[in-house]
């Protein structure tokens, strides 16, 4: 199989899907990453399905200008309003379908909680692709728009971002679920409150996570090629090249304490 | 004096203007107002001077395209970046100059705090006002980027959000201040937090208010001519038209209740 060194293009509203770049990184080592966050518009979660819509076909487009081999919508609100596999013939990923697919894995019971932003939530993505998948299983689903800024101040443990996720998942504590979607690349930001609030037994899913695991199998199937052959060469690590549509010293800070321990080869502000 | 029946032109990032627009329109019954709420790109408060600078003239421009005869940039964040009193021969206000001022009239120790986003606060602009009327003056700043999802979620004097009022002005609570600037056109949604955490011997400056007292005195010094002379007519109030950049149904629940007992002639969605 020829090896194809072109990036993959992965974007978010902001800054949350650096934890998706990150799982991705970190499944891939090899291959070389651009990364767009779209933080002058951000957040997607309290706009429109149009808006959103509008904005997400701006970043695509962006992303191929560099010329990417497969692109990865991060955002959940973005990827609520995805409805295709593919964009300008390269595979075109979303985080809906592998958060709903690793719930169905996770889950022995088939009540899943699902938590998201306010767009997502009104979408009901993620509740129509698992009712899709298993007809059967039950999805309580709860909008915490609250959780990205809490996110962003840094505060996940904190006595009042626990008293938040208690009054946020407490529509959830009598429907006994046993697995719990993090609907925003936000969320795992803030996972030892929320575990917190849902209790030790319920599992959580990571749609970063998922994605990669969706990734890893599609490369196996020969839908996209990667950048090395690893068992043939010994080849250097890929390298992150991240775009900005605003300049934040917020997004510069944040974004550090996500990818420690992964190199940011070039960090660029653009406008769109 | 010639009348003039153009509107009066307005606009916030998003909702929170509306606090604004009501009080111009309680304190203005009798003329017309335009307002933009740039709902698809907030909040500003986040975003870089420049981002905020780019947008506060698209709208201004906006706002001049619909004939106004006055414009008033009601967002705290996007008054930072506005230096000029005219635009396109129009008389322009923010919400600095009014919110200092005002400050200064009621202080009496001439220690005052300030509550604004990241970059309100950042910027400066407040201190820099207030040092200038009055360099013997003392400024405390501090941001508060939970306030405005606080006030969007409707939680006012919730217990959540004292404790976090608690935490933001913990910081104050050794400064002596008897002044505090809401810096933030959503803030005055959270007055009963606020007035709590700081104690009721802190008199809070609420910048929409402090801006209708200064068109009142410049409508005295015809800086601008009003719609209609009251003395002499018996005349209908005037009209309301609300403009946003993208819909949600958040935005409409918690505009009507800021602006409960004011009628809306004309609610249009559209693209800048």
């Amino acid at each position: 199989m020829d090896l194809d060194n072109r990036p993959i293009g992965v974007f978010d509203s902001g800054i949350g899907g650096l934890t998706v770049l990150k799982s991705l990184a970190e499944s891939f080592p090899k291959e070389n990453f651009v990364y767009l966050g779209d933080t002058a518009r951000l957040p997607y979660g309290s706009k429109s399905p149009q808006t959103i819509r509008q904005y997400t076909f701006q970043n695509l487009n962006f992303l191929c200008e560099h010329d990417v081999k497969a692109l990865v919508v991060a955002c959940n609100s973005a990827s609520t309003q995805v409805f295709e596999n593919t964009f300008q013939n390269r595979p075109l990923y979303s985080v809906i379908g592998p958060g709903a697919d690793s719930a169905l894995r996770v889950t022995e019971n088939f009540h899943i909680g699902v938590l998201g932003t306010r767009a997502t939530i009104s979408s009901r993505s993620y509740e129509k692709e698992i009712l899709k998948l298993a007809p059967e299983a039950h999805v309580f689903s709860v909008a915490c728009p609250l959780f990205v800024p809490l996110a962003e101040e840094g505060w996940d443990e904190d006595p009042i971002t626990n008293l938040i996720a208690y009054r946020y998942l407490q529509a959830l504590s009598s429907q006994n679920i046993d697995t719990l979607i993090l609907g925003c690349t936000h969320y795992p930001l803030l996972k030892n409150s929320i575990q917190r609030a849902v209790g030790a037994q319920v599992q959580l899913v990571d749609s970063g996570l998922a994605l990669a695991e969706i990734l890893q199998n599609d490369l196996e199937n020969e839908i996209w090629r990667p950048n090395f052959n690893s068992q043939l060469e010994r080849s250097p690590d890929g390298k992150i090249s991240i775009f900005i549509t605003d300049e934040s010293s917020q997004f510069r800070k944040l974004g550090e304490k996500i990818l420690r321990g992964h190199k940011v080869n070039e960090f660029n502000l653009v406008s769109l």
